[in-house]
């Protein structure tokens, strides 16, 4: 018997999903790789992710582990990444990478920072790509304004307007790294494309869909850039703008 | 009566189409837009496109043109673009932008150069997104292999090697102003997304996918870089290499 600990970077299109964790009876992204795992060894195995996803959020760097005993036979990593990818073939779901890590490693627990990526398309005409990858609006948006505000969340704050009625987070004291607003043309005739990145150690349960729907409101002009420092300090979900919907977000990266 | 001229810019993903020309009883991107504007307008009205495009191939700047009669009412470009857009909602095609241009605008007939992107991705790992935008390729590709190849098929050519059979044009002779080769990190660990553009004033039937399944070939280092030479000498289909899948191709841009 030889129990080796894995270390797997997932990718998803989170779309079909009923987000990340197990549910009963209901596609999730962690049960569809521990389908693909048992297929492939004949073996029920839990793995062990980073973090929950909600449904219709993305990812480029999940990471998770988990721990297999394949007997006396030797298996690289990219041999189990193809053999995982061979049954996850008809999902939105890829494994990236597979490594063998000690056996001390975890996914969860060991997490330093992550990098969130919320897009926005702002233009009159629908999509017709990305529709599920990307948040539309309709109206103008102007990223000076998103990125002056944007600046006020930098920081270790009590970001409890930022975090979901059902957060189950002791603390709501959190520290975000670093907030970047960046636009490009999405098209030739004003369609701009907006990413927000969202770099920290942790985060509180919808707490970057919070936050984007936020600067959204501010980047319309519905709101002004100086609204946020109140909402910071109101400490009520209630202040802050809507919960950005879910198809915008991706997970970028995990690092450890 | 005052009949207009309008030229539409339209976007699509071709996946769910069979290709740009209506065909009876099938789903085109032409038949869905004239469905459209017959919907908004009440009138059976043909467009004209600037060119077909292929089932599966996508677009970011088609270009086609139709007459509209609209009564005494005015309508501005902004207006009819959301008009057939509303019609358009659960296509995956969308309208970009709308101008009234003067009665002897032709959108095929007066197209000047057309801009293609061919997009290939090389890694082991199946894509969870894009799947449908991009060809995926399983090995290495050397770039520079690519761009080398390249450059024997810029200028004025019998193209001949690289058209479908079934290519209704006179004349083999096209010229093709530039390709450009690129390749970026499509993820953290070694996959490449690869971009192949060509510009030129028209292109054979298949002459572009040829083009880049022959490219592929000899960035594969399957074939030699010289090979290009030859099979152009050759003036025979049978000679270049596979036709590249539809997925992989968009037209950009028309020029007038």
């Amino acid at each position: 018997m030889s129990l080796k600990r894995w270390k797997l970077t997932i990718e998803y299109d989170g779309t079909a999903y009923n987000g990340w964790q197990c549910q009963d009876n209901l596609p999730t992204i962690q049960g569809k790789i521990e389908e693909a795992i048992e297929k492939f060894c004949q073996q029920k195995i839990r793995i062990q992710g980073a973090g929950r996803t909600d449904s219709g959020v993305h990812a480029l760097g999940q990471i998770a582990h988990f721990d297999l005993d394949y007997g006396d036979r030797a298996i690289s990593g990219f041999e189990l990444t193809k053999a995982i990818n061979a049954h996850l073939i008809h999902e939105t779901i890829s494994i990236v990478h597979a490594e063998e890590v000690s056996s001390d490693f975890h996914a969860r627990f060991q997490a330093k920072k992550k990098l969130y990526v919320y897009k926005i398309l702002a233009r009159s005409a629908k999509p017709s790509f990305d529709k599920h990858r990307l948040w539309h609006v309709k109206y103008n948006i102007d990223v000076k304004r998103m990125k002056k505000a944007a600046q006020y969340l930098i920081g270790t704050h009590d970001f409890s307007s930022f975090r979901a009625s059902e957060c189950q987070a002791k603390d709501p004291v959190r520290t975000l790294d670093n907030i970047t607003v960046t636009q490009e043309a999405y098209d030739r005739f004003g369609g701009q494309l907006i990413t927000l990145s969202f770099r920290g150690p942790s985060f509180l349960h919808h707490q970057v869909r919070n936050m984007a729907g936020t600067l959204k409101k501010i980047g319309e002009g519905r709101w002004d850039v100086g609204r946020i420092q109140k909402i910071l300090k109101a400490k009520d979900r209630k202040e802050a703008g809507p919960t950005a919907p879910p198809q915008g977000l991706t997970l970028v990266e995990i690092e450890y």
